[in-house]
């Protein structure tokens, strides 16, 4: 941490502060600068947000962190990259692995027909949402139980893993006996008891960016399951909320690289809610490979116009498959496999 | 919803659009202009939602919601402002309401000193935080339990009732039980299971903005309480996520009137965590009560240097008595009391 | 400057980055953590902007300003809070000022009769725009210079002095002869030519917020200003974009109380284009006072259904007055007057 | 435009507003809906922006357009994709045009060096900033007509067409006879007087997107240049303001499909500005190819910790050579050449 004192600040408040520092156990390091002073905080990070209470005082003109508040999730805490394994599925290697299948499991005949297709394009992982967290309560809230077991038999068909979201920390038991991969959506991403309780699941996690959450907020909550035991976490960017609204959200694609740099920790790419728009799904989709993902979340449905949730930004079995043709090619480009 | 065709759509394009829509339960009405045809879809609105799915067509274009998807929530339903009532004091009446009180609950002593101190200088309920979502797991994750006991002592203590936050849909039952009014929090606005459960817990609800939510997703957020048969739901502004960093959040003071026009619910807004800057709490907390907001939450700490949390936002008690005195002449400049 | 090295930096490479920076002229301040080593840079700070490219430094993980780039603008540099006169009005002193009149100068009529009625209310200073910045090529541009001619004849009615905005250097002589403040556009905010033309204008200038200006690059546009030899800038909040569509823009009080901080320049609100809708107006203008604005622009128009720019946002002339008597109530309540 | 009444609105005011429509020169259309009445209003589009000024009325709840209010822009209007021809250099074509080269032009040497190795490496057209708006008035302003006619030089050395921005309309012809490409920075994005006057300089236009401009007013200002006579227009995304903070700005890649899906004319990605940082160009600039982009802006600075302006994100000639490498195998995946 570095505090900034007011210009002007007398050499007692200077002592102060310096006080203040070690009574939390840091040890201050005064620079006394033409105008002002600064004050950097020695010691070990993890609980210096404690300093920015610092801030309060009449003296200090600002308290600004230098370091990532992050350990577990750090590239400099682990240099190699992390992979995650759902059965002979490995997230963070040389494959891009592409997770498909429809936003909400509405019915068993569209389930099994969209994995059969899906599979049969080159997916890896089937999606399908049993639980929806929906803006509205009056929108369909999905099949719940009834949908997870559809997603088991769904599997027994295809053999392809299943991911699906889990909402509450009372479900994640339920969620964990049906799902390979328990994903977090958006809007949990700062639900902290949740996030407490996949750690102990047993089950690798796929944690979706908040609309909001910068990346660092993100890693924080990336850290919440990794503290709590569970190193299998996968990093889904999914769009953030700008002023811009041609898109649903903005498919922030720097995020890739940005996490690249920062965690070890591999990153997926969800195309279809980050546009929110099919006809936009294809281009980020490849966008998102030749920016570093390790995969793909895209929602597949067969007939986007019927669909319960989210039809706007499905994609018709064919249109998938084309391309899963072009996301073969673009891997190959920047030496993946697909 | 008005579903707008692309330029070239045909008359069999046109005629399977209205054959969609009315499959869905709604009356086409068709108009053509010059460039190309729109057509509104009449009918209930709440499940009008689905009607977006027909965005997946080749030949639409977009579809674009005409009216607010909120019912219960909406001065339309209920043209007269609510009040809630927690013992006798009234939110949402003339009289503007101030909320104050440490962040976190942190030790016995804190919490009964500052409760004094805010009782005599007119705030008339208390809040402190015993459970608190904290975004490093490695920082301070409030007293819990304990801290639920002390806020009990504080109301024997003052006579004032208490607001705190609950984060968990296993805790409403703990939390109601030692709480006036439960607080959802910003991060939990979109949690849709706590939603419903708080609905039926009995008390009133202090519905935070979340901080990338839009006014409309956060009235449909309340409207999960309503519809879940707990009409007593308070709502606060407490800063929305901007590019701007010389406040934390930037505190959006033009939801009150947006609220006060679309929703009969009472406002109360959160200059504490709004700008993150205690030098800032009272400007504006004098705008949003001339703004129109029917209450304030504000944070107060005997020693905010020392805080375990928000401690730069913090007022001390003695600056909060001064800001007390300013908030009741603007309440009165604008026809309220405090 | 705080130069944060990545952690593991070779001592060679710490020598590198002192060497670097005392060659751009400052002074190396080293501190040694236990992760990593972090450097200040003391000196001057108006050209420390250099010190940002050792970011392109392998062994640099970032550079960090530590103080506001802007002087002249800065409290600091001048405690008293600046004061800018127009004839007998004064913004900056204890009066609230307020400036109305139509968005776009359109007849004749429209401007004498709008004149006239705002300064019945109290109004201190005419508003109307010749020169209008619109996004279509194809809306209605202004009257040009016979807007210009116009608003000397509604001045020579009413006594008001007038502010219109200038949006060209060529046109800067032009408007100055007609106008008794230059207003700079939110468009206009990052036109450098522009600002260090009307710096050598001889007239007060108010410079409105970009959309996506932070206060900080905002005060540095008025240091263009400023540093070019004219002392009296008024600074006007407008509006920022953000994800919220319920308000044409956000509207940003929280600038209002950072600006008093960090500055001595005078500020005023602008809740017509801040908030897009005539509805929202009145609140958010008594809001502005509240949070210590030193005076507010306003638009009104006598029939806004009419109007060729902004009717959505303008206020009939009654309402106008209705406004004008509770801004008098909310200013003295903050010891002001309007 | 789709006007939508309060609910409650009477006939008289149904028969009000489609009289005031009827007045503007369009065609009422009223749907009766259960709840309210909405009237479309039929007829040419690019003076329907008029029609938001009957928001004003009281009885009326909202305008919302319906149809892109830009014309030329439109791939409405020309289905085919436009090519802007520089020479022998074509954008939008198959070819991915790469421009390279510094920031600002600071010396000779430094920019025959930069031009030379862009060259050998595969760049199509040297970049470099003689005239920069820099955010302070205390940085570094750029050559100027000195920087010109160094521009002049390395293409007579090289071979290769230049690029660089203009700021002024004053400075219009003289940067038009050493460019050939006039640039239109992002904070002129909305310049309306320079880009009336860049539609005259018979030169072709790379038009930047603004820090906060949403794609549909950015094609409003391409509308500008395009009616103004000029029908080279380039688009550049280069990154918009968002609340993440860990790149300088949000290079939002999804505004390339968008563009594709709305307009005609070519669009090319900086990711240099876009990022803000050297190690994220290579992977944005690879995205923004499979995304679609016609063309990259890239920064190439010999020693960037020296660089006078934007070190921080400038590729060293040999990463740059790297990133050639490896675009061209992105493009040839996307049925590209570079």
């Amino acid at each position: 941490m570095i505090i900034v004192l007011k210009s002007g600040a007398s050499d007692a408040e200077v002592a102060e502060v310096e006080g203040r520092i070690r009574a939390m156990g840091y040890k201050p390091h005064t620079i006394r600068g033409e105008l002002r002073n600064v004050i950097g905080a020695i010691g070990d990070d993890r609980g210096k947000e404690r300093l920015r209470a610092l801030e309060s005082l009449e003296c200090v003109e600002s308290v600004t962190p230098i370091l990532q508040p992050f350990k577990l999730a750090s590239r400099e805490v682990r240099s190699a990259s992390s992979q995650v394994r759902i059965g002979d599925v490995v997230v963070g290697g040389r494959e891009v692995v592409v997770m498909a299948g429809p936003c909400s499991v509405e019915s068993r005949l569209q389930v099994l027909d969209v994995a059969a297709r899906v599979k049969a394009a080159g997916a890896r992982v089937l999606r399908g949402g049993a639980f929806k967290p929906r803006t509205s309560p009056y929108a369909f809230q999905g099949l719940e139980a009834e949908g997870l077991k559809l997603l088991d038999e769904a599997r027994r068909e295809t053999g392809l893993p299943v991911i699906t979201e889990v909402m509450e920390s009372e479900r994640v038991d339920l969620v964990a006996e049906h799902s390979d991969i328990l994903q977090i959506g958006a809007r949990n991403v700062q639900n902290f008891s949740l996030l407490r309780r996949v750690a102990e699941a047993g089950k690798p996690v796929l944690l979706k960016r908040g609309m909001s959450t910068t990346i660092q907020e993100w890693l924080l909550s990336a850290e919440y399951v990794l503290s709590g035991g569970n190193p299998n976490v996968i990093l889904c960017e999914r769009g953030i909320r700008t002023f811009e609204t041609a898109t649903r959200f903005t498919l922030d694609l720097n995020a890739v690289p940005v996490l690249k740099k920062l965690s070890h920790l591999p990153v997926v790419v969800d195309p279809s809610h980050g546009t929110g728009h099919w006809e936009y799904v294809e281009s980020m989709a490849l966008a998102g490979i030749a920016a570093g993902a390790d995969g793909l979340l895209i929602e597949v449905h067969p007939k986007p116009a019927e669909a319960l949730s989210d039809g706007p930004q499905s994609l018709k079995p064919d249109r998938f498959a084309a391309l899963m043709t072009k996301v073969r090619r673009v891997a190959q480009a920047v030496d993946r496999d697909a």
